[in-house]
């Protein structure tokens, strides 16, 4: 039997014996978490043998429901890793956890009097390594899961890509007539500052007793733990990388507040989705040629050609709607040269212009640069966000063709685009 | 004589004649702005005849000095364009502004009781177009100044990248020993609702009543027009595409906030640059092989083997530390395959991590994969936005050796690292 990553070994080379948990390595050399904490990488021709002490215990099931309490509306929560999962990562330091879909929900009795619950284990990864095939796998877990009505669903997701997933899911799930709860944590399950036991009851009672539909994001509304804040799918972004109050609504309000103590739901603003037809799974191609260049003033006209077969490109401009493109002398002639390209690139597919500054909207049409993209077929991102426009065209163009994936970039599909409001002042 | 930008000019085709201001034009038709405000593009193989009705009148000079008063102290403001200076912009339509250096001094008789003030105008560029070489001539014409020992110097600039200039003087003006200050405007000076006086006159105020060395910028506090907010250089931000107080100290305080009523300075953080042997210009290369990669969860191989032979790149990864660079799955083992990437370039020349969260801090030791880029040779961003830590690299590889800059990009040199505080939650 081969050792696998979580297993308790002792490395045996010429020189000594090391034992600890074996980790995960990517470099190809043998990486053991010592007792003191400390990792060792080992050279594998330098490994005699590696000795299996205790295997890991895996998953007993990918499945589980709890029993049923009469009376009570059934929540689906599909897990699929992050720190709100990462209970065991750090007791044994491995990055593949010890985690039972169960675990969470036998940790919170409070869950219990919400609803009843059913758990399923989707993948166990920290976020950042999602990727668009991953989005695919969780939407059609929800699929499954639909024709069991339940309540709504709640996804357990590592925060750091969380936005991504809302914004995909928001897109894939067309006319999902139920709600679809995204929770993060910033701090392990099992630490006693971790925000994982409130968001999740949060999120519980906020589809226990709302009407909502569509989805959405629940994670801590200020570094307190009194209160959770529900955050649009579309119109969400992780702003700071540590704190539990990390994700805020960018261009728009929070649809609801969830008081903690007395479970009581504040609507700030009704307007969500509303299904208008009957639900469809609208999957992203994984090898959809689209990306994201981040502008800035050095950026050389190699950089946008780079991207020349790419069907799908959002431009990061500098602000309201610039990216550099316009001579005005001798050193910024470069700059013409980068618009070239980038017309290249807009003549065959999508091009959007978003924003550096996060908050606000992108208009292309106060100053003359901007008017020249305009000209060459940039499409304004206008209110959304750099991850929320890549996205969505990932998404148009695994399911439209181009043109179409053109119009339908500046309307308004999924609360993605909102009206001006007071996020803005007038210019 | 030829018609240039800026001038009225008729426009003779075969088919009509088109009265207007002749506009820049990066596409190679003739583009004309009616008096309708309407722009008309056309092609220049209709264009028969191009009759100058009027030439724009250009900059009668480039330096202008106010007659003096006695007792005050000079303060040398540095005109490089942007909408602060765009007076003209908005009457003609023309990008080509007709912008004489004292037209801002001239309409701010507050500007007259605070200190003298002295003229020149650098270049006229919306920020958007800025670029390293422009960040040299900048820095020569403060050199330029400082034989006359002014009490400080405003520079005036576009609001896009003002704050990647802001953190470029940081670096190239080694113990300055005066006060820098840059100013913008998110209004054009002839609009009722500008910010371009308030912040002009509180720039000015700050520098002539305070000791204050080093670079900042100075910008609306809020919405009102009551205060500005005077932000450390290496760490502050556009935080919104219109709004007036756009711009926010990132994982910092600001050092001080003037009130515009009363003129005073309150000081919030004096923690601010001290010069510490003589002052040095070091420039920033104009050719130096630096990029910028946004990651997401799309990222691929080859979108970081382009910047295979750049000597520095910044990583903007997802979250605490991460990017995505580990497999845990099928779908993700392309990550892998981008850490290889990536361990290329770090092994000849710089690689840092920043996040897209803006706010907080990259640690690099709480998960396996971060620890894992550490082991390749990434080097952790800290508390450095993105924009400042891209134009700190591109300065270190312009002055110092690869293993220097390695180093240095981790040491504070101008307050651009900042000891763990009040901004970060525990983690």
């Amino acid at each position: 039997m081969e050792a696998k990553p979580g297993d308790i070994v002792e490395v045996v080379t010429k020189d000594e014996n090391l034992k600890g948990t074996l980790m995960p390595s990517a470099t190809g050399s043998i990486v053991v978490k010592l007792d003191s904490g400390y990792n060792v990488g080992i050279d594998q021709k330098n490994v005699k043998e590696i000795k299996i002490l205790e295997t890991l215990k895996t998953e007993k099931s990918p499945e589980y429901k709890m029993p049923e309490a009469k009376g009570l509306s059934t929540i689906v929560i599909l897990h699929t890793g992050g720190t709100i999962a990462s209970k065991v990562d750090y007791k044994t330091g491995a990055v593949v956890a010890k985690f039972t879909p169960e675990d969470i929900v036998k940790s919170i009795p409070e869950l219990r009097n919400i609803a009843n619950f059913k758990s399923v284990l989707v993948s166990n990864l920290q976020s950042e390594s999602m990727r668009f095939g991953h989005y695919n796998l969780i939407a059609e877990a929800i699929v499954r899961e639909l024709e069991h009505k339940p309540k709504g669903i709640i996804i357990t997701h590592g925060t750091d890509t969380l936005h991504y997933t809302s914004a995909a899911l928001s897109f894939m799930l067309e006319n999902i007539d139920l709600p679809v709860i995204l929770v993060g944590a910033q701090r392990s399950s099992d630490r006693g500052s971790s925000d994982a036991a409130i968001n999740l009851i949060s999120a519980a009672r906020f589809i226990a007793n709302t009407d909502f539909k569509g989805v959405a994001i629940c994670m801590h509304a200020s570094t307190n733990d009194d209160k959770c804040v529900i955050l649009p799918g579309t119109k969400a972004r992780k702003m700071h990388t540590s704190r539990r109050d990390a994700f805020k609504a960018i261009n728009a309000t929070p649809f609801a507040e969830v008081d903690y103590e007395t479970g009581k739901v504040n609507w700030i603003n009704k307007n969500f989705y509303r299904p208008f037809a009957s639900f469809k799974l609208m999957p992203i191609d994984e090898k959809v040629k689209v990306g994201i260049i981040k502008t800035h003033t050095h950026t050389q006209p190699e950089d946008i050609a780079y991207f020349g077969n790419h069907k799908g490109l959002i431009v990061e401009g500098t602000g309201l709607g610039h990216s550099a493109t316009t001579a005005f002398d001798e050193i910024s002639k470069i700059n013409e040269k980068s618009k070239a390209e980038l017309a290249k690139i807009a003549k065959k597919g999508v091009v959007a212009l978003t924003s550096q500054c996060i908050f606000g909207r992108v208009n292309m049409n106060v100053y003359s640069p901007q008017k020249e993209l305009l000209d060459i077929g940039v499409i304004p991102g206008l209110d959304m966000t750099t991850e929320t426009a890549f996205i969505k065209l990932a998404w148009l163009l695994s399911n439209y063709p181009v043109d179409e994936a053109r119009k339908m970039m500046i309307q308004n599909l999924r609360g993605e685009l909102v009206e001006r409001t007071e996020f803005e002042e007038e210019i």
